[in-house]
């Protein structure tokens, strides 16, 4: 047996004896990729095919062979093991990876760095769905069930070095069935915002690393069946200056504010707006030269981003604004399209081929039947996708159930796991992958049944009831410092 | 405002105040029933009439209205009152509250010391819910979470005064889908035996307090839609050397057995039998007087408790058994019902009105579309009923959704909280109830929104999953104490 591969069922972790490998492989890449930097398209996609083959090579020489009969082995392998690659130092690269050069060569194969950062970015995405009030027994449904000063810590996620500035509260003024409608409680924290995601920025020892303060937005995807609805609008309304247009759900989300509301005094994009204006003063104030923004969604918070997007590059000059978007649907026209190109705005869709949604803004998921309804038949597209694609496959995992699986492949869990197994559109899913296999099955039921995991496992214990002294089982008031309030969602650093 | 008449809203908990008159009026009616032992059953019902009258009267007067405007607010005041009465010595009448007399004039009005005592029985069969290992990705799915000596522990029923002396394990001869075809674990504790109830024994404490020693059987009744597959088979299979015959569904679970089987080398009649009899001997062997056998079951566990009750009054001559069924289906032919009235087999089946497994053995559960069908259209009934019946009135809590609820209106938690409200079929329901609102909600969705207990809020936390030191979610290994093994779960006093 060669000496680098490992015996199957080896109790010393892959992927620590694969590390060392890895992160040759990067540095191959990047030399090239940086080497080509001045040389033609044809040049670097030479080089990047090079590579490719090379990484082909050595990877069918080195992988352990995943198959049915040894899944659980190989699960039961990599739950000893670090969820976090080893952070490494990208401040010399960072632009790339950022998209500065529409991240040509980097995403055929994925290099290693990227991916990394676009895990960073989806986590800041799915922590929107983690952290979301959705019991309609609640007084605070439709909130945050956390303050932005432990959101993080709460969700197992400050190994990223950020942290949450500002709470984003949106609203809609279309006439349609209301949020939060499901809420049961006549005394709401809020009749008509919800928490639609959340501005944050790298610290000290983060933007060290990646080469520059880095200011985050995250927006909330699609969560009642209410909100999708907002989806159904088939007009385009004009959005900036020019002809670009786009779809007027999405518009009306990202920009109602009614005067008498408590959270939506001023829209969800004059808040967005406003605290990246703030950060880039407090920088600017600081001394510090780089600074950027990377705003990421999954399904309609995708959407959500790519109109921030647009603004912020619009407003804040010599900014450099990237989109990280996950299964985010079509949202504006072709002038929409090249005015964000002009704008400079960096887009990186991330789709995943089996998902129904980054095709159509008009599906909507029953939740009842647990599957997908398409209600825009018939109506002629001209909704344009902007940006960079980054397709994957969901039968690339052999963790995952084959054949359709409508709501699974539209999950962002899916999607990480797809994204930390991704080598190359021609090579196999990464063995070495080492993000928890567990997560998919969160919200879905996509793992295949000999790892055991249980479908739809993420839930409290008894719904939050707990019993009391007498033996009683009743609802807790919400902790005081997680109740959503107003002033103190948006404290200055 | 009457000196006894509680305020809305008043923070001394109700309960407390009214405990006095309560206990009063137990006092009245259990006189009132001792003194007429020896006279007519027209007497009887004269003098039952009487104080049912005196009763209502009483409680017009006393009884604090319940409306929906107020619902929330006497939730919130009970949840600062015990959830168990202050337990009293029925010793010189156990004997009529264990049916001796079929439970004459006990029954309406409710007799608050037989309530206290069926509300018992009916949380041990209840137990079999809470405690059973539904988990399809468990191992050890089908069995009990807990070892025998933890259970009441576990489930919070120690105030009972009961120790489990042994769990039954059932199969089935009958070549329907397998029990356990959920399970998608290839090496499991059991690939055919399923977890079927418990035999226990009240404590010296409680055995003094109830004026014998009480063996009680405690079966589970349906859980997956293969054993209720089960019901649909419409033969009846003779049972006994009588003419008395059985349904055959039922009959083979009670009696099944496999030779090469770990948990049913004996059936599920022979465990609860050769249990029965060595507790019997056990306590003849100490010289007490009093033993009683108590059998106890919702749905299916209704039937197995007439089935078990038949055989162990003919094995046991002088014992005196009595069933506590509820929502039991129909079982067996006119000669069994005749034959178990001859052992002096008492039988008292609770029913709720509403719910329609206890008028056909031929009800299924359908898990998907939340519904019952039926599959007997057609059939001629032949099944006949047997013992006294306590019919409650879902309609009579105003604490329950109206209109059709099927799921909800057949669960054993409803059962009991419709019992522990009853006083009479003319009374309202009774505002001094003490059990918790909150476990009607438990597995279904019957609790009227104001009160907002979220539906089916009975859950793990993740589903078992935790979060190992790496971050991963994964599945712990069962504590071994609690694994199940044929030998230790039945070990001798």
């Amino acid at each position: 047996m060669n000496a680098i591969q490992p015996a199957i069922n080896h109790h010393i972790p892959t992927t620590r004896r694969l590390s060392r490998r890895v992160r040759a492989q990067q540095d191959i890449i990047f030399e090239a990729y940086r080497s080509s930097k001045g040389s033609n398209p044809a040049t670097r996609l030479a080089q990047s095919l090079t590579h490719m083959l090379h990484l082909q090579i050595e990877s069918i020489h080195t992988q352990k062979t995943i198959t049915q009969s040894n899944l659980s082995s190989i699960l039961e392998d990599k739950s000893n093991t670090p969820i976090s690659s080893p952070k490494e130092d990208i401040s010399n690269k960072w632009e790339e990876i950022h998209g500065s050069n529409d991240w040509d060569t980097l995403l055929d194969p994925l290099h290693p760095c990227l991916r990394r950062e676009l895990i960073k970015y989806g986590e800041f995405a799915q922590a929107t769905y983690d952290a979301f009030d959705f019991d309609p027994y609640s007084e605070y449904c439709g909130s945050c069930r956390y303050n932005r000063n432990k959101l993080f810590e709460k969700l197992g996620l400050t190994r990223h070095g950020y942290n949450v500035t500002k709470y984003i509260y949106a609203t809609s003024q279309i006439d349609l069935p209301q949020w939060l409608e499901k809420s049961q409680v006549a005394e709401t924290w809020s009749t008509h915002s919800n928490w639609m995601g959340f501005v944050g920025v790298s610290d000290d020892e983060e933007s060290k690393r990646i080469g520059r303060r880095d200011i985050v937005v995250s927006w909330r995807g699609t969560v009642s069946a209410s909100e999708w609805y907002e989806d159904f609008q088939r007009n385009l309304e004009r959005f900036g200056h020019g002809d670009a247009k786009v779809e007027e759900g999405f518009l009306s989300i990202y920009t109602t504010k009614f005067k008498s509301s408590r959270y939506n005094k001023s829209s969800a994009s004059e808040q967005v707006m406003k605290e990246i204006d703030r950060l880039i003063n407090l920088y600017k104030k600081r001394g510090e030269q780089q600074v950027s923004l990377t705003i990421t969604g999954h399904s309609l918070g995708g959407a959500l981003a790519l109109l921030n997007a647009y603004e912020a590059a619009a407003t804040f000059v010599n900014l450099p604004v990237s989109v990280i978007s996950f299964a985010a649907p079509r949202v504006g026209n072709s002038d929409f399209k090249d005015e964000l190109h002009e704008l400079g705005v960096k887009t990186l869709r991330v789709v995943v081929k089996q998902d129904v949604v980054p095709w159509t803004p008009g599906m909507v998921f029953n939740e009842k039947l647990q599957s997908f309804d398409e209600i825009t038949k018939g109506l002629e597209w001209v909704y344009t996708h902007a940006g960079v694609e980054l397709r994957l496959d969901a039968r690339s995992s052999p963790y995952l159930k084959k054949g359709l699986q409508l709501q699974g492949h539209h999950m962002l869990e899916t999607y990480l796991h797809l994204l930390d197994g991704f080598q190359s559109s021609k090579l196999p899913f990464r063995e070495d992958a080492i993000r928890d296999i567990a997560l998919v099955n969160k919200e879905c039921d996509l793992l295949i049944n000999e790892l055991r995991i249980p479908p739809r496992w993420y839930q409290v214990a008894n719904k939050g009831l707990l019993q009391n002294d007498h033996g009683r089982w009743v609802k807790p008031k919400r902790d005081p410092q997680h109740i959503p309030s107003p002033t103190t969602d948006s404290v200055f650093l």
